[in-house]
């Protein structure tokens, strides 16, 4: 079994790393912090155990890149344009992409770009950040769900989820879309939140006004689902994200780090998608649209 | 006739001056700017024309001042609560106390603390600032609609329109519920909006996505004046309302500057209490509710 990362970040940098550590064969494609990678190799401080990789197969450029089983996305979703141009190197005909990314109608929309490609989502749950070049630090969390989206091979997702295992990584498959809008459950209401309210998740709930607020938000994803066909999920799955969330250490979720490093925020898949998705069911989550339009309105207007 | 004006700020100061100016007899209780305004009087600049008054009736205390005929009342509401001490000594048995203040539900408030009070809701549309003691600047715009809460001699009413008019300030008498809800139209988005994202009303409405959210903001409201009986309003006065804003210059609502200088935003008249009239009507405004709770949240938040 062959790997390849793309989006070697804090997330896909992880996972490829936790392979590379029970010896696995994985191939990184690096962006900006290739040269440093290069020469230092990759350091994992993780609340499982700190590990150092020296001799990393590590690449700048897609095209030096062998042919892959399996490929680990763990770009953001704003440069989901560039995939068909970085993916093409490493496919065979029966390679699996698995797209760890958030939101909803990434898979659909890659799928339309690539009609042959065999793709599956990856739900991370997962606290790091690479805070520096060659240093990822992951402090918390760490399971990764694999949903099928189009992989004809079932034997192709377990071997993926077996390795994963070998490696130290709790993974479990799931439904593709009960997967995909659970995951909005948490995500909608707090990466925008944090955002529009320059706050962490703690602050949000220690108001009783934003805490009401993230539970009605949760509630329209639920309904949103529901209106989308997703069957096993209720309103009791929001009071449980609550909890969640309440024994979680004060958190900036993704969009929050994104905003604060002056970079663009994923807006289109982890709001618009959804929304419309929703719409065509039939469905309107009224406050959630407003989030959206809170932050394309941030996005337009901020100074960086 | 003597009137009485309770919280001589921008707007209270501006109607009282007016009249003043055309030879009323007019009272001003002063907070702040008491010995201010009794040493060099009061200057408005005004785009009607300006003016000084050098001997003013100013009072430092509410029991020093007359009995009054007509009492206007420019306080903030978060301030209410002082109004039965400060309106006391001002009462005759059939004065009129008329509230220019924003939101729904100060005149219902004021009349359980206060029975047998004659009340009047006067709808301000005026762009003014006091930006230092002594000095009203008045921008634009400035005539003033008067609802008829529960006054009992109509002909009150019409003398305090007639006084304006010879005042040179627009007045009209309008239907109180018509009118309280119609302004909220207007004021429940924007000056919610302008605090949550920092900004002003032009830039709101540039943004596509916020000018749509500004709009559907605006049909909360007017859906929640008809399940509350407000028969005379339909979905064409958000499209109005829209287009009346894009030809003002671009401006700062009172909750707006209310934020910038510090001051407590007065969240619960213009949000809590349209709010829970349209809930018990059987009518939600579900992104109103989300901007109640963004601006709970900033209040509570916030630094100063």
């Amino acid at each position: 079994m062959k790997y390849g990362v793309i989006g070697a970040g804090a997330v896909g940098g992880y996972y490829g790393s936790k392979l590379v550590n029970a010896g696995k064969e994985v191939h990184f494609l690096f962006h900006k912090h290739f040269d440093y990678v290069k020469q230092h190799g990759l350091q994992v401080d993780s609340c499982d155990g700190s590990f150092h990789l020296d001799d990393l197969n590590a690449y700048q450029h897609a095209e030096d890149m062998p042919p892959c089983d399996v490929v680990l996305v763990g770009l953001k979703t704003v440069n989901n344009y560039l995939l068909p141009k970085l993916l093409s190197p490493l496919l065979k005909d029966d390679t699996l992409v698995v797209l760890i990314q958030n939101g909803i109608g990434v898979e659909e929309d890659l799928q339309k770009l690539m009609p042959k490609v065999q793709l599956a989502a990856g739900l991370a749950f997962i606290c790091c950040a690479k805070s520096q070049p060659g240093l990822i630090e992951h402090q918390c969390y760490g399971y990764i769900n694999i949903g099928n989206y189009s992989c004809k091979n079932p034997d192709l997702i377990l071997t993926v989820i077996n390795d994963f295992r070998e490696a130290g990584v709790d993974a479990n498959e799931v439904e593709y879309d009960e997967a995909r809008w659970k995951k909005a459950v948490w995500n909608m209401p707090f990466n925008g939140m944090t955002v529009a309210l320059q706050t962490q998740t703690d602050v949000l709930l220690k108001s009783p006004h934003t805490m009401q607020l993230i539970k009605d938000q949760m509630l329209e994803v639920i309904q949103a689902a529901q209106a989308c066909g997703v069957k096993n999920i209720d309103d009791t799955f929001a009071d449980k994200m609550i909890d969640n969330t309440l024994n979680m250490t004060p958190y900036s979720p993704s969009m929050k780090l994104d905003f604060d490093f002056h970079r663009p925020m994923e807006i289109e898949y982890i709001y618009s998608r959804p929304i419309q998705e929703a719409r065509k069911a039939g469905y309107r989550m009224a406050k959630l649209e407003m989030l959206e339009a809170e932050l394309r309105f941030i996005e337009m207007n901020r100074k960086n």
